[in-house]
């Protein structure tokens, strides 16, 4: 008995011994991970700012030379095909500089006040390519299951509507997809804003629009409409607008379809600053878009008419709550809003597409022996025509 | 004039060689950027995978050896007093190893489905401490400003419904305050939730208090209380609603300054973790704690009335509307999670103190030499009690 406790004893000391040297073990690796980390740190933090420093420098020494240039060719102390020629090369550097990893050194867009209100001074700018990607990718997801959102919410709405609710809406449905409207276009203008800082050339309208988007969800929260009698004639305007809602659910999956490809055929063809998110943007793949084209135009003609037929009810006294006007006002701001960029856009599409055709013929000429070049000096051209 | 034309060629053709060695130069320049960038980028993704490895494979070996230590205990084979010294030990590491420069390299708290819905995929955590510092500090003034709205916002209501109003609130102001309520609670929830991924131990409750908030302000924007008559009856909940949220205001406001010195005195002792964010925590800075701990049991009473109260007026009758009971369960809800996690807070803190004064007067007999190092074990003894 006596032998069998001083066994114990030994163990016991034993495995004391062993949990202690393990304990400082995992101590002192705890010490030397905190120091590489730190080194780590500041380190990198160091390196990242020459480069920054060094972007900067370079950057700024691309466009003051452009100056340079333009100035020159008005004076006249530069022929102006040899100009171009070195505009197109600054072009090329300056694509290089803000595409490639340098990128990542060069000062991002503004947050805005937006993401600055709603979520603090974080920054949401990815430094790898590839998170940034992953985020284009999933915004396109998101986008998606939302069009299908669109058009099962409001056909569901109006089914119910002639089926089961005897032509009146009741206001608890119609609220709870107000509200889903709301979550929505607060999401769509927080990805959206968070893709600009990313680099995307997302134009600013868009997010403006979701603004826009979030105000009617809003006030239409505060819209009575049960009120009898007269809801048929009341509920037009929702009913016009669940209908709207319908055709814009279509149109987003024809969009969202058309600018995956788009995207996937530019940057198998290495042209596009692969984070462009352009909501409403029409040129390119040729057939999908005579389809896609007049559905927006369509669209954005029954917005603005569903807005005036609201402001109409207003006027005529039929619903007399400041709800109908404000929701009529916001309706025709985003659909000629709407209109207006689509048309830029194309505008720009189509002088960038004759600027291409010139290039080319004045390439196969001079620069045959690098076609690759040229089409970056030409998405580079681009990217500075759109912005 | 033939010689001046001479020299003007000369001039163009010296600045068009100018201009072509500058524009080579650049163009030299950016590639050589982009090439270092991409070399900086991928060695840094290299070193940061083999620390998280090193970080991750350390973590989950002190977690093994602290439930080994545990286990050894229990079967008599360690003494335990030498057991709670290596646990300590223990902590300390687990400490240097979350709180320093290391605590980078250790998987983040997940995002939660709120941040991944409203952002996308994108990364809100920061790296370096100074930024998650600057988020914290941007987090306090803004709940600075937005306690002065809380006071200011209702306060404005209740003094123009008795002076201007008749004692009826008209729809508009109301809904403006509770929209102005749903973006604020929105914005807090976002914050809230990027601070926890940024290390801040917020205890999860306030982050769906903001829900429940988020909820109630949508749900107070669809309920009609204009209607005439029996207006005074009908908005008494509102009216007492207004006055509890100015206490709020008064309440936060206190807590902020409360917290904020608490947060410094604990920094300079090198005591916190510098992300935490405690709403409504209490126990510390005594004196002021005397002040605010009746404050905030005043109001979840108070909180929980106005619910009950709402829930009444459905029940008599005066109201039927679904708005007024789902608002007074949300009420009723937060009143009870606020009260509920304050008391878990103070329980949690006197576990921590008398622990504390236990550990201080064993540490006065052996530990006396390293003053600094048992008050981190304590630190990450809390850290471990409060998670």
């Amino acid at each position: 008995m006596g032998d069998s406790t001083a066994t114990d004893g030994g163990d016991n000391r034993s495995s004391e011994r062993n949990a202690a040297e393990e304990v400082y073990r995992l101590v002192e690796q705890s010490k030397e991970l905190q120091e590489s980390a730190s080194t780590l740190i500041s380190r990198n933090s160091q390196e990242d700012a020459s480069l920054r420093q060094r972007a900067l420098g370079l950057d700024s020494n691309i466009k003051m030379l452009r100056s340079f240039i333009d100035s020159s060719v008005k004076k006249g102390s530069l022929d102006s095909k040899h100009a171009e020629k070195l505009a197109e090369e600054l072009s090329r550097a300056r694509y290089t500089l803000s595409e490639g990893a340098a990128a990542t050194y060069l000062p991002c867009k503004s947050h805005g006040s937006f993401l600055r209100m709603l979520l603090g001074p974080i920054n949401v700018r990815a430094n790898r390519k590839d998170v940034q990607l992953k985020a284009k990718e999933e915004y396109y997801s998101f986008r998606d299951r939302t069009a299908y959102l669109f058009l099962v919410f409001p056909s569901l709405l109006l089914v119910l509507r002639s089926q089961i609710w005897d032509g009146c809406f009741p206001a608890l449905p119609v609220q709870l997809y107000q509200a889903w409207l709301l979550f929505l276009y607060t999401a769509l203008a927080l990805r959206e804003s968070i893709l600009r800082v990313n680099g995307s050339d997302i134009r600013p309208w868009w997010i403006y629009h979701h603004y826009c988007a979030m105000g009617m969800a809003l006030i239409s929260l505060t819209w009575e409409i049960e009120k009898q009698p007269d809801c048929a004639q009341k509920q037009k305007g929702i009913q016009l607008f669940l209908r709207w809602a319908i055709m814009q659910g279509v149109a987003m999956l024809l969009q969202n379809r058309y600018q995956r490809q788009r995207l996937y055929t530019r940057i198998a063809m290495g042209k596009a600053r692969r984070m462009d998110v352009v909501w409403g943007e029409t040129a390119g793949v040729k057939g999908q878009v005579w389809l896609l084209l007049p559905i927006l135009f369509v669209l954005q003609a029954f917005e603005a008419y569903v807005g005036v037929l609201l402001l109409q009810t207003a006027v005529v006294g039929v619903v007399s709550e400041w709800q109908v006007v404000a929701c009529g006002i916001l309706l025709i701001i985003m659909a000629v809003g709407n209109f207006v960029n689509t048309v830029q856009t194309l505008v720009l599409k189509s002088q960038f597409k004759a600027k291409m055709k010139k290039g080319k013929s004045k390439n196969d000429l001079t620069q045959a022996s690098s076609p690759k070049g040229s089409m970056i000096q030409k998405v580079a051209l681009m990217i500075r025509t759109v912005r």
